[in-house]
């Protein structure tokens, strides 16, 4: 509603003109006026504001289908270079992207988050400023910083709150301090929220209105996407999927409940329950896997990168497992396919890529335990983006903020003022 | 530069501030000036236009505290009337009222909605006309109807698809036959959606941007209501949760599934259950119900009410049925306040009367199997619109279809044209 009221008002429509060029660009002017259904001379008013302020540019079309000229717009993306990260549990990924979020470069490595804020953000600045300095030559400057984080964001502090796997994250402000380090605008949210974001605006759900990003990795979280927006919930924790129950089991959960989704069937779970298999004999394969495992220096444990492989090698009791495991998640899906209608579900996270097993199993509960009118014509992909939808997604969410209809009408006002 | 903003603007603003006038008045021009940031003379030339157009009026307002003409603008509510109706499974509830969904004549009587789709209408254009003789003199003309539907209703053919439980209606044109017989428009939804826009329009939820409505009648269904907008999914089957399926439970539902919601812990489910308690002897208190029922002329079955007041007697199985049922209905519940986030939970339906039991039981399951964050800030309520929310939001969906922002930006262009 009040996202209708703004478009309508003159100040703002420059703001509204460029949401359109950037969403829909390269685009011409002809295409503005019919799509606006505003006047040719209001369009050029408008479009002739946002070239001076330099949020979109102006492309020559070389045609010979008539006289005059011809020219496209777009957004300036490369007007500035935006720097996506995805702070995982055990990992970090960093991008620098143009305004479009085409990465120019990048970089992973393993990092456990449970050494605190302090030296993580450390190696994390030392990352950003080597990228940096690869890509000074090409891009614009630095506009701004996006961060995804594993556990419950509160935005409004800039930090994750009581997360349960961060030992010093609580309420550390972690936006504030890489504002301060960098000089630029920083933005945080949940990893979840970064990716499903990602999958939005450039990954396998482009052109889909409403859809369930869900990540199985070690735990288990999803992203809801309304018209095109993250839809976070009145206190910022929708999607917290992971710590949906399931009747009947009862495993103590770190959230304080038991059987929650992601303690039963998370790549956590996977992993525990394929040790026990390992341990009691049940799986030849992950006993002889253990084995080696514990033979190594230093000794390593199974995972569920293991099970997987145990189960497409034929091993009956890990192909159990992750049918079951699939099973839970795909009972959870269903309830929520029914309640919530959604266009696409999109699997994503480390633990969707243990096997076709699992997205099958999944796939299949979600189908025989949800109405037909929600399930004839759902798409359930995994996602296309692989690896790098937390990163990329981080840096469309600095470039959504920083370009927001809102942003860039204040922008506008400002050049007129 | 300001005038050329109005020239090319006019109408779509004009829409845009009659919406807030809507909405939040009787509101002052000065307070239009503030909300809008446009000036007093753009504001005063739109206003003009919406007052000559009549889909607004004024309001003198005595004050002594100044000079000038001091007047408020508001919705001209009388302008015109609606008819709202609700067609349940075995009633019928009628309202007319003005565009503020005020209800100025209402008929509610029993009418057995498997008599299909001619009878059913043909007395409901009785009750429709005689209630607006009953009105002739004081509202004005009839401006169009809005229909509930105790199935799954597709918008765009504007009738019921696949009802489980409506015999004959199956693709019955029900918009179409009562915008042909009345000649205005007609628009039709299910009933819980339309109780849904009741509640977050006129009801308990009106400061609510985003909740839940749960309806648990002989069925169950929800709605959602985000930032103040019903959601209806891909396919318009958002909301479905009556067929999700409870882990365990294996009763075979009409859907074809097993398990469902509505066919474990809905309004039919509890009677039926509750005559297996009169049956068993279980029960001592619906033993002697059943009996007196049988003895009637006709003869009448338990139903949930029975059960309620069995439970309220303290008839410990009675009790223990209810409790169960809410129960059920709360493990579903907190699973989608994990997943939505909703600031407010809003129950209706018939069976939500069947005892204080019920309602505690599901709010004890919200409660306990949500997270912390989802709950702490969560409202659960009851109905404060009990039997009339069904109408009147059919009503009110009316008004929001002739008065859309889109609609009145028509109406002002036609006027200038």
């Amino acid at each position: 509603m009040k996202s209708d009221r703004i478009e309508f008002f003159g100040a703002a429509a420059g703001g509204a003109i460029f949401d359109i060029i950037r969403r829909e660009g390269p685009i011409s002017r002809a295409q503005l006026v019919r799509s606006t259904a505003l006047s040719k001379s209001t369009i050029s008013l408008h479009v002739d504001r946002l070239l001076k302020v330099g949020v979109i540019k102006e492309e020559a079309l070389q045609t010979d289908s008539g006289p005059g000229r011809r020219s496209l717009l777009r957004f300036a993306a490369d007007r500035g270079i935006v720097v996506g990260i995805e702070l995982g549990v055990t990992s970090i990924d960093v991008a620098v992207c143009d305004l479009e979020a085409l990465v120019l470069a990048s970089h992973s490595e393993a990092l456990d988050i449970a050494r605190g804020p302090v030296p993580v953000l450390t190696r994390a600045y030392e990352i950003i400023e080597t990228l940096l300095s690869e890509v000074k030559q090409e891009g614009g400057s630095l506009a701004g910083i996006g961060i995804g984080l594993p556990g419950p964001v509160n935005r409004t502090l800039g930090s994750v709150v009581s997360p349960p796997i961060m030992p010093g994250w609580d309420r550390y402000p972690v936006r504030d301090e890489v504002t301060t380090h960098f000089g630029v605008p920083c933005f945080v949210d949940n990893d979840v929220n970064v990716m499903a974001l990602g999958e939005a605006r450039a990954g396998s759900a482009r052109a889909s209105e409403s859809f369930l990003f869900v990540k199985i990795g070690t735990g288990i979280g999803a992203g809801l996407v309304i018209d095109g927006q993250l839809y976070r919930g009145f206190k910022g924790s929708a999607g917290d999927i992971g710590h949906i129950g399931i009747d009947g089991e009862t495993t103590r959960c770190s959230c304080g409940n038991r059987g929650c989704l992601e303690v039963v069937a998370g790549g956590g779970a996977i992993a525990r329950k394929g040790r026990e298999l390992a341990e009691s004999g049940a799986s030849p394969f992950l006993s002889e896997t253990a084995a080696r495992f514990a033979a190594e220096d230093p000794p390593r444990e199974i995972t569920a990168v293991e099970v997987g492989i145990a189960a497409s090698q034929g091993d009956t009791a890990a192909l159990e497992l992750v049918i079951e495991s699939g099973r839970h998640v795909g009972s959870v899906l269903a309830k929520l396919v029914n309640f919530f209608n959604p266009e696409m579900v999109i699997l994503g996270g480390g633990t969707v890529n243990i096997g076709d097993a699992f997205v099958a199993a999944i796939r299949e509960m979600v189908i025989r335990r949800s109405t037909q009118l929600a399930t004839v014509d759902l798409v359930i992909r995994r996602s296309a983006f692989g690896e790098q939808s937390g990163m990329v997604g981080a840096a469309l969410m600095v470039v959504d903020e920083l370009f927001s209809t809102r942003a860039v009408t204040e922008m506008v006002r400002e050049f007129d003022g």
